[in-house]
């Protein structure tokens, strides 16, 4: 049993995920799909790679990851697949795996990237507008039936990698940026556990607001308090106890989280 | 074969989902997984429990409702599971399930609440803000796969209960609410078939409008007409044919519908 | 193994979908189960009617569609199922499956329809207002499990059929029409490849807007720049390099797309 996800830019509702979800049964039918989320910003390869590089490493060993956004559709970019580490990533070559790619890495696993150059194992009509479908679906498909990478296409070592996906250090910690706001309007932010544990006092500045210190969970505060904590996928989370931070702050994805560390508890 | 069913706060587009069918596969792949709703109102869990009472006596027996409506999470309320007749249910000890306790009750098959409090059936990590995932789907997964209840926990008799969750009666007949408003802009209303069936003369007030008796279904009216139902789900519902009766009404979550009975029928 | 797709105006969120899919399950829990989209316009048949026809031939051979877009639930419209050349149907008799029937008879394939008229193969209680999971969905799950379709119903010839589904001819072209609008404001047309593939010159008129000639690729062009070309499903697509046409034309759904050839190339 294989786990397959879909991210996708295409918003839920629109047909083309059917169509992917059809292509991929057809060639691997025990194949479990899942939507990682569709809601990706139109054409935003930023977000979806700062997206897939929180979650992914969730993923149980083997897991699928077929990314469509993908603006270059159709042009000379390539479609590509790559195992990195434990997870396997299928998609177009523009750099949306950049963080899944340093999480491989830095797990010490393999990393193996495929040019998708062998067309008898995609759809028998390529369309120039939609390689979801017609080529990263199937090869998908043929992954989880148990092919190996190195049928699939010839491998690279040139990939379009992305920069600044992670948050910036300053002299005083760090800036930090939101890249995702969620149902509830809490700000998930590109800053990771490992970068703001055991450091003494720590500042998080929104605009003119700031918060001192950190909570294990949004119940510790009365409601309507303002909190940082470390969310589900062991990212920094700026959040409102029952409420919406981003409505409050009125904050919108890109916004800057200046983060200042005072290592005072070492200072005495 | 198991069927797990989701439903969260979470909106569309939100990766928690995915995360948690990932969690979920992990343990029983052979689970078949239905997003139920993702659309709760966030943490709204009188509307979470309301829609459960009304959805989950339609399932199959033995279907598996994972609830994460749980703006408790990482504090003391206690995560537990439940068979609730023919059905069982993992989520947040708040009094979500309230109304499947009842229809669980009314059926007369067993009734068994478990705290779960056995961490080797939960993910090796567990944050204190996703429940959802590092507890609640392992512990879904462990009862498709076949694990008794009370291997997952303790038993308990203490859980929360909400209240005025059902239409109250009046001295004329109910008054009721409107509990969710689908896409076709119906009102459905927490008022059963058996609580009016039966009962002569019957006319429904919201606002100031009136309806006067009920139909079968939209078809028996003429385009635009104001009609009283039972919907597919066994409850009142108030419809225009072929449009918005949200729009035209001017209705919300939570707007009361007064229902006036007149036993003319036999007060000849 | 089978695939089941659902086509509904339910919208995401809402708890039929998840009713439908216990339905299924319950009779053919093998079956792959697939959201071809749940936005169709409230009860808007002939939106419904158009994506069907350009998405269906896609799906493998086998395939079985649910379609609850069904205004006329409960009265006398007919529940019926078909096989339409390689693909299956199962819905109201509303028009609905118009075009996949005229894509089954242009593939040559068996074309049969059946009035759904043996309760012994729906739920045990059929609501008035919801037959897509009392009727069509146990339906969709025995048409899966090997059940023949004329076990299922009588054989009928007279289905609703509705017209004016494709684009007109005109003198110089055709009068074709704006079907959806997907996430990133691509237009799509109900003008099919093989009605305007190697005609000469060609120009597309939305209101005063012209584009002269088709691209293959949106990355042909500079970012901005709007173009024609044919669409992953085969038929015409209008859009914005990197960008919204529904939005820089402020289109809708419905608007006409007036196309003009002139066959310079072969006048010479």
């Amino acid at each position: 049993m294989k786990i397959i996800t879909l991210t996708t830019d295409f918003g839920y509702g629109d047909f083309g995920i059917g169509q992917m979800r059809g292509a991929i049964w057809k060639i691997a039918p025990e194949a479990r799909i899942i939507d990682l989320t569709n809601d990706i910003n139109p054409q935003d390869v930023n977000q979806a790679a700062l997206i897939l590089g929180r979650t992914t490493p969730n993923f149980p060993t083997g897991t699928i990851h077929v990314v469509v956004v993908d603006p270059g559709v159709g042009t000379q970019r390539r479609p590509i697949a790559a195992q990195l580490g434990s997870q396997y990533f299928v998609g177009p070559d523009n750099g949306v795996f950049s963080l899944m790619l340093e999480n491989g890495r830095e797990s010490g696993g393999p990393i193996d990237i495929i040019h998708l150059d062998k067309p008898q194992y995609w759809l028998e009509n390529v369309t120039s507008v939609f390689h979801g479908r017609d080529i990263f679906s199937p090869v998908a498909g043929y992954i989880a039936a148990g092919t190996p990478l190195d049928k699939l296409g010839s491998p690279i070592q040139d990939t379009l990698l992305l920069e600044v996906l992670r948050a910036a250090r300053t002299e005083q910690g760090w800036d930090a940026q939101v890249i995702y706001i969620d149902s509830f309007g809490n700000l998930q932010v590109n800053l990771r556990k490992k970068d703001i544990k055991d450091v003494g006092e720590i500042i998080f500045q929104i605009g003119q607001v700031k918060i001192q210190g950190m909570v294990n969970t949004f119940g510790e505060r009365p409601k309507g308090e303002l909190v940082a904590l470390i969310d589900s996928f062991d990212h920094l989370c700026i959040s409102i106890v029952n409420g919406s931070a981003a409505k409050v702050l009125n904050s919108q994805v890109g916004d800057t989280i200046k983060v200042t560390i005072t290592h005072s508890k070492r200072m005495i």
